[in-house]
């Protein structure tokens, strides 16, 4: 394949000039994709990987190529398409969304969210979940409890965190009889205390299915009854549907739609598979809302949002979804890949719950089942020996324990097999070896486990049962305690 | 020229559907533009318009069409186009200016800009220039005049703004010894009194050249000075040059490097032509900076900066300025239409001062040259008239006089000789009409101008010399005064 440098000057020049925060996929043993095509990326040796990770794919050169022959420019002078994009992606939502603000990334369209809220009604507080995970921009960071309890930054005092709902591993579970309203009344006695301390709700905002969170689905009845409190606070309800929308549920095209007819949200915000690798996102909103950011005389100018090649390629990616039944896709490949892992629950105890809908699924490994212990080494583990057979997944989660599935849209029965097939091996050679059967031999002792880096890290499978002799004594205190599994070894990028 | 939709409809599909703070250029009568060559635009009707307009064009089609076929994702996975763009990128900057950060458009950029200068001493004030604008995000409006004093917004605590060094309309003209000692020490008593209230400086922001301030060119010397106060209170110089950046000035790749070897900002923030319409930005930092980023813990990830096609196209560009010389035609063709200005100035009193380097030039318009009073009006009659002519050029700073002159990089003398004589003749009837040789026709009674709207709006010149009968009493209050030039008449749309 055409490389222009080796694997290695590649990575030395990109750690040489690439920003540190900037992290790859597999630290210990970074991937070079020189090429794609559908669900399929491959390295600079010709090795195909099945794509598992990737929401964002990308098939719609033809669409913008002649677009960006004829004409890209900015959204000030008159064109078609952006008005019949607006057209188009308006009909897939409810009546009400009606209003289109395009942008680049799912980021600057959560951060115009904001803004919209806050000008509605000159409020300013907002409501979050916990683990969410809403963007890299200052203001996101700020309501990102996934990001900023990692970093330096503190709570700010406009921001209040929800519990998830997560009926898993969350306050209310499965065996509660109604963590739908359990979890809403969280919200509402948020609101309580922050209007006693004088304090104003913009919104509330949640991905309609937490991603970055552990691929968590919110109980039925949640999101009706949290937007009747946050309404009646006066602030509006912002559904994220940067990772979860598109048609990826399957039954419905936006994640949130699954809650009912009669939940809609007051905005809308759309990013990631809109524009199948191209840089573009939205905020649709209301009417009302539009308009009373409209009459605040501040202008809203996003240079490329909404440009003319971005628009063609949104209209080529709703093609794409409507022409190949991408939905009817993600129903079937989705549910017989649901099937297919829970057949591996039954059988590997690693495995406490399989959970999504459609093409967004989540694998939550524990260490024991009764207990829920996150089985984050192993995920790690998992996710690497996954990639020596060539299927590209990710962890994450609080935990970083629950594997996430989320692959392009064209992903087939086929790919489904072939992956729960790999899977299942690793499964099985690994439970094997740390003898998971008996559910006792990885510790459980918390603060083993507290210092777990940001970053992916491998655990390497030994034969011999010994530690690896790489191990650098120093590193033990951020992982494993390996006096309770010395069959396990690690390696620590940090 | 193919149309999805009648202009008439494209017009009211995007009052239904696109977010009304988006406005379009010459709003009273909006240009359907369906294709566009180097520095010519084509409307529905196939008429050709000369752009003075888009810094922000188009032309590097192949790269990218090559680059979409082969492969699109993140960079989380190893590739070549990323690290290879960056090697280049650096190599135009100076050599403390190492470390790249890709992000979808110039606000993602000066966001994170504002991240790496607070994380770096974990200071948090930012010192910023009067009528600046960063961009369009949440954090960005609150460190740009030029956009929080139009809105609701109030000036946060954490934000200093210093006067815009402007030596013809500014505090310090070029009449003063010495400007920029002048305006630097006014930076300098903000980094004072701001540690007198126990607050500290993370960074001073400006642009190298303020472009929607009105085209200002900071004094020689400004910035080195205003760096050695900066840094002397822990703070960092950020260079925004989204829009003034990529060989515009002509001499130099970058506008700070105008100011000599010995001034290097910290972090410089990049992006508008840097893709040529495709959305591409970034930021380049120093070591120091990148690593103090990387050691919070926090991962920087940006879903689609930096990919594969984004670099591949921001290749491209690098490769066009260089192969067509774009920045020896910036001083050819800058230089020639200097010079033709300067002859207008000569010849029109309605021109205050021609400034500018480059292909970034402003055209400062006064109703009275002592007195250098706005021409604010006559700038969007001249506007309107010159789009009538099929020369498109906006309007801006902070009275909204100076017209902005900043073309593609491909503009020729045939062009600027062009777009000079249509100004000429257009700059001779509005002073015959207005009789503004005598300098007293138009008022300058500043309450009359007090309320101009944000948008664009036009004054129809009316041979009669009578008032536009569509003209509507209610809303003379936000225009001109009519009793002192009763010959000219106006349209807004609010």
């Amino acid at each position: 394949m055409c490389e222009l440098y080796s694997k290695q000057d590649t990575l030395e020049l990109r750690r040489k000039h690439i920003g540190p925060s900037c992290k790859v996929f597999f630290a210990e043993d970074p991937i070079k994709i020189v090429q794609a095509q559908r669900q399929y990326m491959f390295d600079e040796r010709g090795d195909r990987y099945l794509d598992c990770i990737n929401n964002v794919a990308h098939e719609v050169v033809k669409a913008a190529v002649k677009q960006m022959e004829l004409l890209n420019t900015n959204s000030r002078f008159l064109h078609d398409n952006i008005v019949e994009y607006a057209r188009r992606l308006v009909a897939t939502l409810p009546e009400e969304l009606s209003v289109c603000y395009f942008t680049n990334s799912g980021s600057e369209a959560n951060d115009l969210a904001l803004r919209l809220a806050r000008q509605f009604r000159d409020h300013q507080d907002v409501i979050t979940l916990d683990h969410a995970y809403h963007g890299h921009l200052s203001s996101l960071i700020e309501i990102s409890p996934y990001k900023f309890r990692k970093g330096k930054d503190v709570k700010k005092a406009f921001v209040h965190v929800a519990p998830t709902p997560d009926t898993y591993r969350g306050k209310y579970r499965e065996d509660h009889a109604d963590p739908a309203s359990a979890y809403a009344d969280e919200v509402k006695e948020i609101i309580k205390e922050a209007h006693n301390n004088g304090r104003k709700i913009a919104a509330f905002i949640a991905e309609s299915m937490q991603s970055c969170g552990g691929q968590i689905i919110p109980p039925a009845g949640y999101f009706q009854k949290v937007a009747e409190y946050v309404h009646r606070a006066g602030g509006v309800f912002i559904a994220d549907e940067v990772q979860v929308g598109f048609g990826r549920v399957g039954k419905h095209f936006w994640s949130f739609q699954m809650h009912g007819e009669d939940f809609v949200p007051d905005i809308v915000t759309m990013g990631k598979p809109m524009g199948n690798g191209h840089p573009m996102a939205c905020v649709v909103t209301t009417k009302e809302i539009a308009e009373a950011f409209s009459s605040s005389g501040m202008e809203y100018f996003n240079t490329y949002g909404g440009n003319p090649v971005s628009s063609a390629v949104g209209l080529a990616v709703l093609n794409i979804i409507e022409n190949e039944d991408l939905q009817g896709n993600a129903i079937r490949v989705g549910d017989y890949l649901t099937k297919l892992l829970n057949k591996q629950k039954a059988k590997h105890t690693l495995i406490g719950e399989i959970r999504g809908i459609g093409l967004f699924i989540g694998i939550d490994l524990v260490k024991d089942r009764q207990k829920r212990t996150p089985a984050t080494e192993e995920a790690q583990h998992i996710i690497y020996k996954m990639k020596e057979k060539r299927v590209l997944l990710s962890a994450d989660g609080p935990h970083r324990n629950v594997l996430k599935i989320k692959p392009p849209m064209c992903f087939t029965e086929e790919d489904a097999k072939f992956m729960v097939d790999q899977l299942d091996e690793i499964l099985t050679v690994l439970e094997e070896g740390i003898g998971a059967q008996s559910e006792s031999v990885i510790s459980e002792n918390a603060p083993c486990r507290a210092k777990m880096p940001n970053e992916a890290h491998s655990l390497e499978w030994l034969d011999d049962g010994t530690l690896d002799p790489r191990e650098n004594p120093s590193r033990k205190r951020n992982g494993l305690c390996t006096d309770k599994h010395s069959l396990l070894s690690k390696k620590l990028k940090t």
